[in-house]
């Protein structure tokens, strides 16, 4: 006998809407109503069905979350958030790796296509603006432009490029160079060097630095990242993600560089996880938490409503966190 | 117009099975075969629907994976080594962070008995046995012990430990402590705390060290490990994972303790991350990617046939690669 939504509100005494909407999660409801139906549902072993409740063509309560890299201590601290918020809403996330794989991402765009979830967190870019112009399921942006109105939730990367520029500064670097990524036009973190080069003119100090690709090996990065350095002449430098200033002041430690005496760094990300492993780290904190908070709130505003207007950016502010070096 | 199987196969020249075969990534396929049917599917914008065919009883195509936290570097490298595979072979995967929450496990089992994926890849366990023994999808176990019938696939855990030992000891070290999790016999990780054991026990050593919880707070954690390095005895650590043995060298760095000249570390997963973040880390490499294939293939195993017969445990053979920290 399969056992039904209405023997589960008989048995804990409720309406038939309230056993739905603590499913769903969807109103106002008492920590004891909450808890009456969980317990009626688990002596029932009653499972609530997403998949007929797609077919009735209502909610798969399925989330996309398609991001480059989930073994990358920022984007896993990112989808660890994102994941734990979107289960307290009552729905499940599908984990899209994107890296380098625009046939991957135009597969998982087609699943979303025919309707296999109910909205899309995506922080990736490997394809063309009209692939996803083309999606008509609610999709929200992580730092990336995607499509017009599609909206991007990120950090305040040119507040966060000054600030860091202008904290080197403070402690008294002048040739300071920056290691970024390649030039992406569609990429807001590109706003990081912007906000270096702002500050960097604004003190008349010349601007200096290196772009990585993203796909080079470790090893050519680093050996790069080597010549740089031995430029004797470099007393700072700002790297946009904290990976890279670890492997910086990794690299001048084995070459007899001192930091921060001889050279200041500062990163950007922030994560826990950076900072347990090299507390020694200055770095530009990225609001993860309250980016994801932001990032769901709209994705759920579009899916109640496919026609709401949205900003096209929100950018929340980002902080210098000092440390031993700079 | 909805585009059916039959067009795609017409227009591509090739029968339904075959197109069917190239959507499920199944049976031997020629790339030319392929490419001619993802063209097709393209040119029509063809969506194949795995909710369509989970009503027709059939298979949804969605793994799910269960795991601690993916933002833990160890987890996110195997997360990421898993879903690059199950997505080459036509799966997706739904993702559940499980740290530290008990409910959130169950509601991921009440959805799988809901028949709502294939099959389950489990690394965590909140519950007890009782609750994995009911569950009739298919599941493998990545290093934790579930219920009777769940494979297990690990690296040899006491091998690993023993090799760790006896890298500190082949360096000169004789004082070695371990810094390990709580004790918990469902885990096959504390037999890396065995094979230390066994070793320090051959070489008439006495064995010392602590036990951090998993829970306790970093600050905690930290408190700890210094006021064991203070005993200025210890002329080794071996710790069972590499988040710790950096936390340890750091520590021991701030303190005055020359790494590896005083103090010699071993730490145990031998991540890409960590090896890019900590260069200077030896450690014992678990086979990740090795470990990912085994798991996929005992799960595709079940998934086929779910009274095939499998091994209790497929443990794997882990490596000790020395650096500068021993």
């Amino acid at each position: 006998m399969v056992v039904k939504l209405t023997d589960v509100a008989e048995l804990a005494g409720v309406s038939a809407t309230t056993v739905s909407r603590v499913i769903n999660n969807y109103g106002y409801l008492s920590k004891k109503t909450i808890d009456k139906v969980h317990s009626a549902m688990r002596e029932l072993n009653y499972q609530p069905n997403s998949l007929a409740r797609s077919l009735q063509g209502k909610s798969t309560m399925l989330i996309g979350l398609v991001f480059p890299s989930v073994r990358h201590p920022f984007y896993g601290e990112l989808i660890e958030n994102l994941e734990r918020k979107l289960f307290a809403k009552g729905y499940k996330v599908i984990l899209c790796d994107s890296e380098k794989d625009p046939e991957k991402e135009r597969e998982y765009l087609r699943m979303l296509s025919a309707n296999q979830v109910d909205g899309v967190i995506a922080g990736s870019h490997n394809l063309n603006i009209d692939e996803y112009q083309n999606v008509t399921l609610p999709i929200i942006s992580f730092d990336r432009f995607l499509a017009p109105g599609i909206p991007i939730v990120s950090s305040n990367n040119f507040e966060g490029g000054k600030a860091a520029t202008e904290a080197l500064i403070a402690r008294g670097a002048k040739n300071i160079a920056i290691i970024t990524g390649a030039n992406d036009t569609a990429s807001p973190s590109d706003y990081r060097f912007d906000g270096y080069k702002a500050v960097m003119d604004a003190h008349n100090l010349e601007t200096n630095g290196i772009r990585l690709k993203s796909d080079s090996s470790e090893l050519l990065k680093q050996i790069e990242i080597e010549k740089l350095l031995k430029d004797e002449s470099i007393d700072g430098i700002f790297c946009t993600d904290d990976l890279t200033a670890v492997t910086v002041i990794n690299i001048a430690t084995r070459i007899g560089i001192n930091v921060p005496t001889d050279l200041k760094v500062v990163g950007y990300d922030g994560t826990k996880l950076l900072h347990q492993l090299a507390p020694y780290l200055s770095t530009v904190v990225q609001p993860i938490d309250e980016m994801c908070d932001v990032m769901i709130e709209l994705l759920m505003k579009r899916i109640e409503d496919a026609d709401v207007i949205l900003e096209e950016t929100y950018s929340l502010p980002a902080r210098v966190s000092l440390s031993e070096s700079c």
